[in-house]
């Protein structure tokens, strides 16, 4: 009998809800962000329940969920809404591919929500899920902590036109807040790899393949990030889904081709690493090639002369030169003479 | 002339049954398993031709055969169910490619079901045809046990919706179990090469080549699977056949979206190793050049003293320095200066 | 004036016949195989012309013509079943690419017959093409022997449905032939591969090389072969010409399915092979690593050593340490501990 | 809590106009050239609503706006001419993706001038963006001295038909004029690759790589202006929108041929310029290659020899050969021999 | 300010006439071939204008005119046959991308007649523009003496259907003769390839990097002249011109399989000989490998015994073993021994 080893949600029924993802938060926080033209309210609950008792239901409604493990929460959520059991094993999985679904009530959005962590000195990843229900809106992410703060404090004071505008506008403007992160990431990189250019120039390190190789892997988690949001969002733009405004869809182009200003240039950096890595090769050969001479320089040099002191430091008793007035000497020019002609030849090789 | 080799199938004319696998089990064992909303039954049989004096047949059956070597079993149960000899051949021919085909009388996919043998460590391949003939479905196998035990217990236990469902459901959740062992086999993968990744830093050997190399001939073996799999999983989920029902489609779009993610980590996990070989090789270069460094700095440092060594080691009679008192000192005072120097030049050229 | 080389054809006008492959059998043969369900007829004819006189004109007949050399026999059975002088120029062409066309009269299908020839160990290919007209089907092949006698075995004793079917299906069989061929030579090079796989990880050397780039070609010319016949199979199964039948499709379906796999594998085979070509470079490098390795420790451990018995071979007059009486045995303890540190140095590196 | 590094335009809602370039000129200046056939008038604007004021309507008016760091200038010229916020956006966001936009007022046309500077010997890389409304053209660049000279020039003195043209004509000459600079900095990359691979065969240094890198830089930063104006120019080209008169396609037509011939060459440079770091690094192997040799000649040579001079400078009492008459001669010759039979292996093996 | 380098055709309007390529023949020749089934005439003119005089205007007429540097010519032509001033400057910039273009009342076509010139070894590629206007031909060239010849050779002599046919088919005769001299080219590219091969077998130099380096060059130019042609007979067979008659058509059909033949053949040698270049690089390897080798083994023999013969070597007065009789041939035999244990060590590792 084969072993085996199953993973967290083998053998399950579909629909199933299993959190996949490795990070427990103490506490599932819900953050309920409420507001109109006139009106802002910003409050914790505890139960998403509460939330049919909560008054100002014409106004736009965000409900906030960080932390994915309590999967009581969720479900509940998930009846509160009716979201579809498959849906809600989809914001579970926290390796699901970023993607836009219709639902009959409701749109569903997944993504990656990137982050440079600079003390660490790597990106981090995070799934968010965005679920619109006309002016209902609500975002799951796994850990507390985000970087919608902004689109916060944008509401809060009222700054631009969101205050204005519907839940499609609040959805637009998350989305566009994580692909607008995605620039500062690049930007990061964009220095990284500047850096290393820089360095594969004067000092090829190991270190520097190991920077490349880690900014290889992190341009391919982007990539993974990115090209299925570019899908994502040109079904969103192509909708004819009644939650999606016409007002919305030139934001929603615009957002587009910013992806695909993101892609572009994650696939240029692609390529640049790559050359680097052969920059890198090359220098190395090179350096090989640099220790190869001076060996070969400092051993042909001196290996002959050796093998001239070692013939007359033979204990033949018959050896004429060994009388001779001006052998010593003799031998020393010879020996000169030779280190000579080996010198201007490398010379002429270029060795030197 | 020319010797020529055939191949098992070579020459025979189209629909002539072969089986072209390499194991034969002693036995080919047919189970059924027969249910519905409130009957269950299991048994082995051993006539499939039994089977039209089977009580229930308003009841769901799956016949599951394992062993494809017996060609007279699965001629008669081609027969029984009226199945098109091209589709037995197929069924026979363990190269196959997955797909998806519409008959008239029933569907009929096939694919591989992969597993992880972790005693030995590596994957194992299974060819699984599956035939569905309205409440009708006929699995087959190369080899006794499998991963549809999970599927066996919740048809037993009642689990989910599956005792409610339809034959179509039943054919999902198998589709949905290979499906699902993909990804855990992926994770193994992962492991795999994180761990590769860390030894790549610290000592990089040779088995870690062939290890690169053995998950690299597996991805490209999954590859393999999977890629034409999207491929019927898409024809499946765009088909009108009375077949599948409606009901089903959600189903199969979200098995589409699990196989398109697998897709994916495959293609990653392939540029990932890819990567890693390069790395490999910078290391392998790298550490080359530390050994050269070694020889060099050693031989440079010793050849020219060696060299002024030899020199008095002349037995040449006329030799004014060897009679002065302070030579040897003298000399021993040469050589720590030209090893100094030279330990410093290394110093600048940063080779110590 | 620059000097040309013209090749065969140049400057000829179009239909022109000119045969450009190297090989000329004595003499061109031309086999003559008539059946219908009750009747069987071979026979070998000197005259195309000689047709016209021929009984069974309502029997299937098989004109197979081995030898391309004589043009004069070319351009009578172009002008007796009124062939294309472009078409006649295309079978002559034997570097012709794999394609079917259909013409007011005839359907035409050219393709590259493999073969692999045991004893020099190398692929063969040749260009096998086939016109049907009806009932009448021409087969032109450029050396005498080929892969069809199963078929001819299957005619000559009514073996499966060959003999109750029409010129399609004769034309469908040969098909067939070639494209089961492709799998026993994909399956030997698969043998080839295993082995080339074994070698690398026990002792790669330079042969290794040369058979890894030998099966390269062989798969770039396979490649050659299979992805033209795919559109060409594409076509056909899809065509409304009235000479292929409908109940002929699905085996044309069926092989359109094979020839897909036959793809597959081969560029799976040239995945791997590659691999395989960096898995040597790598087996190389390490080889060099370990070769360097063990001229640096001996390199290491003696120049120091040398050095020091070439400093107590020098001759000065005044060495104290040479009337010293514990000098010698001293020097042996000073030297035996330098050993014993490179040594254990070197154990530290990781090189012993 | 985690660090982050914001970029310029994180969190700002869409449409916020901000700067993202690097230069500032001291001032922003506006130039209005204006012209029809029989008129022609140039001066330079301080505030562009100005324009409203300004004699000449029916005249084609052509508005440069050299730098976008005066975002006050870009938002009143927004202003006046009824630009979309999001347009405004991309003018000053100058990593924008060249593309080609209709809006109900106007058209919008963004893309790179590349431009190289001999002194500096690197390609430079400005962003310009078109906006036409019939008769009025605004062209914002980023820094002062354009390449538009000519087009100035034709249009003072009237050549071509450029004065007897409306605003699309204008629009396609700047276009044109973008485009083919892209010829001439493709005419001096091409003289560069010339120049490297008369080096490399001549005497492959370090300079050569950085020099192929930054070659290989240089194409990828075309390569991103060139593809996406190819997609802008088809869509231009395209387009039934009013502002592009029927005459002025054939010109759009072979603009769009212009830029397909930059974009095969840019694709040939690149993968010369692949092919030739492959021919660096086996020029460098073969230089290791080559200086190897001479270190295990030499070695190889002298190291026996050095030995047996090793042997018979030994102080042993006993040693009879010291005392033969004809040992020192004999020993002589021995070393020759030696040294002639190595000298002929080498020469053999083909070293020398 | 920056200086600027211009290309010849910078900042012209577009339509001007600037001949870009670098060859200039002494006199502009022009050559009218005139023929029609029963006459047939050829005269070299001066003036294109002096057509309209001509006699024969119901012949069809074909115009050859060698050389592109006198614009007067080029210009008075196009006045005569009415040509679009775009399509002049097309036939005048001979770095022009092979195009197929129909204009209101001719046809044109520009490629690239590529040929082989022996002596220099190299490939040639000359720009011809083809335009057709009813039974009027032009063909431009940049040098006088082409492939050509054979064409008038069948005219004259009335070979094939020529003479019976009109002008498309006279067109089309050019194009197929282009594209044959492709496969000549192909030919001799295929031969130096598998000299190559053979070589790098044998004995890899530096020259067969060269070699492979310049084949790349040459089939990246090929492929640049192939792949366009492709597209352009493309567009020409799918016409429905009034100038391309319907019989016409099957050739050009013919021509497209040709093409692609071509296309296919360029594409498997640039596979091959990129699979050369890693040949190439692991034979350096070895070569390399068994350099280090000789070295090694060399210097792990010999250093050892020579440390041993310095040791006896040294001057102490107090060395018991010196006075030892059987010290001399003892110390032999240990070096002897030593020496065997290494070489059978070497062995054991397969490195003699």
């Amino acid at each position: 009998m084969k072993k085996r080893r199953e993973s967290k949600t083998f053998g399950l029924p579909p629909g199933a809800l299993v959190y996949v993802g490795g990070h427990k938060t103490e506490k599932v926080n819900i953050n309920l962000l409420q507001y109109s033209n006139e009106n802002f309210d910003a409050k914790t609950i505890k139960e998403i329940s509460e939330y049919s008792e909560l008054p100002g239901k014409n106004m736009i409604s965000w409900f906030n969920i960080d932390g994915l493990h309590n999967i009581d929460i969720i479900e509940k959520t998930g009846k509160t809404f009716g979201i579809n059991p498959l849906v809600l094993e989809d914001i579970l999985n926290t390796s699901q591919r970023p993607k836009y679904e219709e639902h009959d009530n409701f749109l569903y959005f997944v993504m990656k929500m990137l982050d440079y962590d600079l003390e660490k000195g790597e990106m981090t990843s995070e799934q968010v899920s965005l679920i619109l229900e006309g002016n209902v809106l609500l975002s799951f992410q796994e850990y507390p902590g985000d970087i919608f703060e902004p689109v916060r404090n944008r509401i809060r004071s009222s700054l631009g036109r969101i205050r204005r505008s519907k839940g499609d506008y609040l959805m637009y403007t998350l989305l566009d807040t994580v692909v607008d992160r995605y620039f500062s990431i690049l930007e990061i990189t964009g220095e990284r790899i500047e850096k290393i250019e820089d360095k594969l120039l004067d000092d090829p390190s190991r270190e520097v393949v190991q920077e490349i190789y880690s900014i290889k892997r992190e341009l391919l988690e982007m990539r993974h990030a990115v090209w299925p949001l570019r899908e994502a969002l040109n079904s969103a733009k192509r909708t004819d889904s009644s939650y999606i405004s016409a007002e919305i869809k030139p934001f929603l182009n615009d957002l587009y081709d910013h992806i695909i200003q993101v892609i572009d240039t994650v696939e240029t950096y692609r390529e640049m690493v790559a050359g680097m890595m052969d920059l890198y090769l090359s220098s190395v050969s090179n350096k090989m090639n640099e220790v190869m001479k001076v060996l070969t320089i400092i051993a042909t040099l001196f290996i002959p002369l050796t093998f001239i002191a070692g013939v007359y430091g033979m204990n033949f008793r018959y050896m004429p030169e060994l009388d001779w007035k001006w052998s010593y000497p003799g031998i020393w020019i010879i020996m000169i003479v030779i280190f000579v002609i080996l010198l201007s030849w490398f010379r002429r090789k270029k060795w030197l």
